[in-house]
């Protein structure tokens, strides 16, 4: 069973999204990005929650909107909702934590399911199912909007597994 | 004139002490650490939030309690407070932004102001002062606390100076 892993690309301070989960901030380094190629490559199947799901697209007006990593990546998706939502080709709608990961897990095989969405990520943190972390660093201050990992409770310990220029990868301690 | 330098640990996602200033995290990240002894060899002067000097100290119960970088550095500082603070060798104190800067840099020459504290980080670039950031990212998720820079307000953008491990350092775009 491949790993679960929770990717964010995020800024130096901490958020993955601006204030209402505005993405228009990430505009400015859809560029060329091997570490996104990288884990694009690696990623069997997505794990999403509803907000990232439906919401704003960093990818807006270029050839890439609509499509994880900006077009670099097709495959099943697995979207964590309660809402009905339109069937889409290759996604499936679960409303459970448990039964999305392994529907996810079953999907991609031995390779990666990317967890994408803050609440997601942290549900399967506080669920002790989450593998790994891979954030992306860009270079900016945001100052407000969706942090990374939202929550009152104990630290959660990390060790470093490898970085990839300011791409850091981690495992969780269990 | 040396850079003004705005530095601190940080978890991952972007806390720089937990709920109520605790820095208690920090204790398991205080042995030998090669960026931190580079920061205290450039560092000429400290400006020091009030909160940060008069608050929680991850060298507690260690030989390097109360004492900047744990042991590794002693120098001049000067800290913002407009409350009257008992006098201490070395300690200015000062209600003033650009007063604070302006000695901190006098008293370090062409060395490095260090500064110490999310507010006085973020009153520093909001007065465009600040030269540069650094960051090192410590391997734990907080989920909560004293966040490294929170606002509302434009991102500031940001361009990677260097990175030691995952210790990075950015300039601030003017």
């Amino acid at each position: 069973m491949g790993t679960l892993l929770y990717s964010a690309a995020m800024s130096l301070d901490g958020f993955i999204a601006g204030p209402g989960g505005d993405m228009s901030w990430l505009a400015a380094y859809t560029g060329p990005n091997p570490a996104a190629d990288a884990l694009a490559a690696e990623t069997g199947a997505l794990l999403v929650g509803r907000r990232t799901f439906c919401g704003d697209d960093p990818y807006r007006g270029t050839e890439g909107e609509g499509k994880a990593f900006g077009c670099g990546w097709d495959g099943p998706q697995v979207v964590l909702t309660r809402q009905p939502l339109p069937a889409a080709a290759g996604v499936t709608y679960c409303a459970s934590l448990a039964e999305g990961v392994a529907l996810a897990q079953a999907a991609a095989g031995e390779k990666t399911v990317n967890v994408l969405g803050a609440s997601v990520g942290l549900a399967c943190v506080g669920a002790g199912l989450l593998d790994e972390v891979e954030v992306m660093v860009m270079p900016v201050l945001l100052g407000d909007g969706v942090r990374l990992f939202s929550r009152s409770g104990p630290p959660v310990g990390l060790e470093l597994s490898w970085q990839r220029g300011t791409t850091l990868r981690y495992r969780v301690v269990p």
